[in-house]
């Protein structure tokens, strides 16, 4: 994986950059949309690529118990499972084993947990986790970190920021161990820690950058902490992850987090808030966003978003969407999909030319002034 | 609407035909997808129009209720309001006034009947029914029809038989006394009925041929009687019903029911088979159809049908498809659909080919051999 940083911004610590894998370029800053267990919901791969995405998201904790690793393995790996030829990242399954399963029990050898799927007893390490994500053949991995909730007592976090360095350390080695099983590389990131406690988040930070991953993933955020902690994390991050490594926000967010953590240095970002929302009917436009269940658009034939040049505009009324999901006919959650992912897409894409042009600021706060003034819950 | 026959076959009642209206022509023996409520279930319209799909259905009753007439008219009819630009046609509503409203009153007058939705008593009238597809603005209309079920008492189906023809006098006096409303113009074909009564199927056929319909729909079939009443209703409607008009047999079906109606004159199929059958998992083959959810696919890498070339057999695995409906990803239903979709499209273009080269008897036999030895249910 090459990474090579494009443009600086001068007022903020906003950057464009350039992530080369063998599946392809990746711009920078990008959103990376969602697909759990292989599929991001209800879209077909080609129309991800038609709206300009660049690399999605797959679990690890999900795929590993299906289709499992045997079958992904016959697969050839799941980029030709699911006939997505762009780049694919892998979440560990460190947070899943957190918030999914039933019993979990965290040792120094790893992690034992029951499977929410049949209550079966499995268990991850920091090596067998790189297996999986080796078989599932995911352009960038994640090693296996624990991750603390928020808030949470220093101890506990400091305990936990320890864990997830040792870890890192034994994924590392097996990463080295390994090799990739399709011709194709894989980069290792390593997952910063330590919650919101400033010297525990700059001694994670320090350790892992001192073992040269890849990037560096800044996981333990947007789990319920103020935003203004969020941004004290992120700069001092910025201060400590060296410029030459790519950044990951893990599960940001909301256009705002999102733009946000990009003025402090954030290259790439995942969140099931575009997918997740649009199944409840809610679609983003520039103006905030609405919820298309709503009978005042019953009778509104302008796009989701007037102006605004993406297949779903194109194509389909307010009124026609809004009808889809009043009868429920599943065709509408799939065009709000659709539609949110696009406007994400055109969210980073939009940052990144700004960057380059040396307007991002004015233009986020532009952005956010529209954006927030124009909500209709 | 003009209507030619292209090539009769010489040694069945077989036929080729070319239908034309203002929004495209319509080589036949043709299947149309059902889009109930103006939404082939789970597909877009160009994904139709990417699987040769020519012409699809839509449901008077459906749309009636929602969204309604008025948001209709306001959309402009139904090819604005959901993007498809090639012809529709749409079902009278009829049928679903009596398989879906709990309590139906049939006069003389039309029927009343308490809406499936919210029990609100509505009215259709042969002349309102016209209203409603003008507003639909469908290429071919329905009259309203009363469709006994089968089996029924000889004095219920002839008392039903009359009130149809009368309905469909109505009907057409009231097509001529109203316009198109969108500019493109809109054919109204008779409803033929008589259940298995050859001598009321036969009455009612002829008493339709003589009000000069621009093609005849033969209803209450395909509701339960044996094949072989089917057929003889079919060679009977086939000798009366012109040749120069297209036939349309309302609601089937099977493979093998649409290419042994091909066979005895009938152009135009429709039915929710391809598409309800889909969202249950089951994907059809030229050797008999398949259950998708069946573990006995989860390492099976082939396509749904090895060599059969379309869009889902190009991309998608049978393992992959299984992985998506085992985890309850929507897009295993919308593979499927596609699939299916473009399975019933090949298997009426085939026939249409075969009907051109003066092989459709053998290449229908050997089908149907292969197909029906292959099922594995």
């Amino acid at each position: 994986m090459n990474f090579t940083v494009i443009h600086k911004d001068r007022k903020t610590g906003a950057r464009s950059c350039l992530i080369q894998t063998d599946h392809g370029e990746i711009p920078t800053p990008v959103f990376m949309p969602v697909g759990t267990r292989a599929s991001v919901k209800l879209v077909e791969p080609e129309e991800l690529q038609a709206q300009q995405v660049h690399i999605i998201l797959a679990n690890t904790y999900h795929l590993y118990l299906k289709p499992g690793n045997d079958i992904m393995a016959m697969a050839g790996g799941a980029h030709t499972f699911m006939n997505w030829r762009r780049p694919l990242l892998t979440d560990s399954g460190g947070y899943q084993v957190y918030s999914l399963s039933e019993l979990r029990t965290i040792m120094e050898e790893g992690v034992r947990f029951k499977s929410h799927l049949d209550g079966s007893t499995l268990h991850f390490t920091p090596e067998n986790v790189i297996d999986t994500q080796r078989i599932i053949g995911s352009d960038i991995m994640m090693p296996l970190d624990e991750c603390p909730p928020w808030p949470a007592e220093k101890d506990y976090v400091k305990n936990s920021g320890k864990t997830t360095i040792r870890w890192a350390e034994r994924a590392k080695k097996h990463l080295a161990a390994t090799r990739p099983l399709y011709g194709h590389n894989q980069a290792l990131f390593g997952i910063t820690q330590g919650g919101t406690y400033a010297d525990l988040r700059m001694e994670t930070s320090k350790a892992l950058v001192d073992m040269d991953f890849d990037g560096y993933s800044i996981g333990g955020l947007a789990v319920g902490e103020p935003a203004e902690e969020m941004h004290r994390m992120l700069e001092l991050s910025n201060g400590i992850l060296p410029e030459h490594k790519p950044r990951y926000l893990m599960g940001v967010g909301t256009p705002e987090n999102i733009l946000n953590a990009i003025e402090r240095g954030i290259d790439m970002f995942d969140c099931v808030i575009p997918t997740r929302e649009a199944r409840n009917g809610r679609a983003y436009t520039r103006t905030g966003y609405i919820n298309l269940r709503s009978a005042r658009f019953a009778e509104d034939f302008s796009p989701i978003d007037e102006g605004f040049d993406n297949h779903v505009c194109r194509n389909y009324s307010r009124a026609y969407i809004r009808h889809l999901l009043n009868v429920g006919e599943i065709l509408g959650l799939k065009l709000c999909t659709l539609h949110n992912i696009s406007f994400f897409m055109w969210l980073t894409r939009t940052a990144r030319e700004q960057i380059i042009r040396g307007s991002f600021r004015e233009w986020k706060d532009d952005f956010l002034k529209t954006f927030n003034s124009g909500q209709k819950p």
